[in-house]
């Protein structure tokens, strides 16, 4: 019997009425004859609610306790579901992280799944019940609850579906499916039938947030099927899979955009290869993530290395490497705010080596100056300044033909 | 290392504010050099919150389901109260049911605690730490979450007082002790340092409602000393325990009544014993509790039976039994109602055979019509007049000289 894993968000299911919404939906893939497991997050804005709690009581709250705090909210989600489905005349029982089998890292807040017991699940399913599965949280060795931390109600799904053997792993979301870019800023955007997990990764790791790169991963290694669809809609969304059927002829499947980027430069007295060790070691002490980093050395010029953060971290970032110049060993430090970043993402880049000379040239063409650049095999993203960044998402999206329409293959 | 074991219900742990002062009190305890645990119930009107989104899903949610959603209330509380704790400066660990070992009958909404696995929670006593424990949850054997009732988190304080070998168990609560009457209503009526449980097991079935029968019974049968206090103040509050050293010479301990009582009288054809069963079972059947019970059967009149019910479930009780009147065989039913019920509770009754003449005497005086009784070896209850019932529970509480001030010798 085929196994399914539908997992909804908690815009799906913010009130009851929602929560019976997504009980129809999921009896009707199980009169399909499935066996089906179904993953949810907290309610809309339970989680907000039980931060403000923990808020009057503590500034910095134990994470341990953190974790038992929040975890009640998928387990309200998870009972309510389950009354949901015995009200429509369907058997289902539902499960906390642990009562899953979910045994994770003893890491809280930030924990990783290291194994499912699927035992109880897989007796449950077998006996005709809908499971439901609270997401985002797991049981560590010695018994403590843990959540997943960002992403994580996501990374339950395609680890359950993995070790249940599911067919595939439905995120259902507030989207449609991923988009060739984001449509509210570029003309043309599209709904892609499918993407590889190569390339929804590099977009889920640019900020296209449907869906988190973990999870991606978490599908990519163990080769489970996912698909994002809309909760609101019978549409079929994007499915994300190994081996692409359709569409294969684009180089280019997907323009991606972030503002609010700052870039830092800072110079040192000689090349001296352990203070750029040090600077991002600082950095990674301090919770501030680098994205693109750029090193120059030259004779002609004092060697410096500039990276890009976000601008929120730019204080933070300026304060740590203030207090440890000595150490690092640096004479200066500049910053340029009002940056972006724009990326195209597509497996077909590795055997064009063409790509990124046509998006300089596309950029320049616009007169876009670049400002940092940063390539892997299937991305190349630039640092350009913020008030050119719709610009250059519409001309990249248009320039690698992403705005015409496709002729579909049929995928069965 | 002496054991101590808190319960906090849900009123003290209205708020984040309440909270820390809750842990301020643990604390206190702490810095005597015990082991301390704190048992807690779901914070103010959570419960009603959880209720309500069950009844926006369905009007009769499966009861497991009911236990799933009802237990995050109280492990929300277990959280902030750890990190009330750390906030303070002090190391502690919150516990739901199934971490604090506590393992129950597979009974969803009213399990019974079978036994406690302590292993974890010794061990992190030991270690320093303040333990919290969520009240009124438990699991069973196969890893479902469970809840205990009414009285639930007493009686998790209390089995977890057993089964730790704590020298008390003290329940914080909002009034500051079990009084010989309720004070609202009796002139008088004052706090008693010390009581028996079998006294305060029929002061907790007669609706002297600051303790669970239920908790009261499981502190009797593991003798584990009980005390009832009040959360907003150090007053030392009752102390519920086997023998009872002072206040010795006190026939009657307390007075307690309750309005609106209904009595029910069914004439049957003959004396046929059968029905008389079956009329306690249809009600059984029907979840309807009965009090007193009283048969008459004597040549001159048709035999009968009069049993009192609480007002609220007279409509069913009227509509099951006549429903089955022809299975019972009963000529006809009548019923009163207006009707209240007066009690008086004390372990020397057992040796005194004049009390429930004496209590007869001075309902007599008043003009008080007795319209039914029952008695227990420590208790007398009769049921009169719902307009007497003030004027009853005065005139017995000051007769039997509850109202006088007494001295007390040293409890230590």
């Amino acid at each position: 019997m085929e196994t399914i894993v539908m997992k909804f968000g908690g815009t799906s299911v913010a009130t009851p009425e929602k929560i019976i919404g997504v009980a129809e939906r999921a009896i009707r893939e199980k009169e399909k004859g499935k066996r089906v497991v179904i993953v949810v997050s907290a309610m809309g804005k339970t989680t907000d609610t039980l931060l403000g709690l923990a808020g009057e009581i503590s500034a910095e709250p134990p994470k341990r306790e953190m974790d038992m705090l929040l975890a009640t909210g998928e387990q309200i989600t998870i009972s309510l579901l389950a009354m949901a489905f015995k009200k429509l005349g369907h058997e289902a029982l539902s499960f906390t992280g642990w009562q899953a089998g979910i045994e994770t890292e003893s890491v809280p807040r930030n924990a990783r799944i290291e194994q499912i017991h699927t035992e109880r699940l897989e007796r449950v399913l077998d006996n005709g019940y809908l499971c439901v599965v609270a997401g985002f949280q797991g049981v560590d060795k010695i018994g403590n609850i843990t959540t997943l931390g960002r992403g994580g109600s996501d990374t339950t799904a395609v680890a359950l579906a993995a070790a249940l053997g599911a067919e595939k792993c439905e995120i259902y979301t507030d989207v449609d499916g991923v988009y060739t870019s984001d449509p509210r800023f570029v003309t043309g955007a599209r709904k892609l039938e499918q993407i590889s997990y190569d390339e929804m990764l590099e977009l889920a790791n640019l900020g296209a947030g449907v869906l988190h790169p973990r999870a991606v991963e978490f599908a990519k290694n163990n080769r489970v099927p996912l698909s994002v669809r809309a909760s609101y809609s019978d549409e079929p969304g994007t499915i994300i899979q190994e081996v692409i059927t359709v569409e294969k002829n684009l180089i280019v499947r997907g323009v991606a955009f972030e503002p609010g980027v700052a870039r830092v430069t800072v110079i040192y007295k000689k090349p001296f290869n352990g203070s750029l060790a040090n600077i991002f070691t600082k950095l990674a002490e301090n919770q501030i993530d680098v994205d693109i980093i750029v090193q120059s050395i030259s004779d002609e010029f004092p060697p410096s290395v500039s990276f890009s953060i976000s601008q929120e971290s730019l204080e933070e970032t300026r304060r740590v490497l203030t207090e440890a110049q000595s150490d690092i060993g640096f004479l200066s430090m500049n910053v340029e705010i009002g940056l972006s970043k724009v990326s195209i993402v597509g497996s077909g880049m590795v055997s064009n080596p063409g790509v990124a000379a046509r998006m300089f040239d596309i950029l320049r063409s616009q007169d876009i100056p670049v400002k940092m650049v940063s390539t892997s095999e299937i991305k190349i993203s630039v640092v350009v300044p913020e008030t050119d960044m719709k610009k250059s998402a519409n001309a990249l999206h248009e320039a690698y033909g992403l705005s015409e329409l496709q002729v579909h293959q049929d995928i069965s």
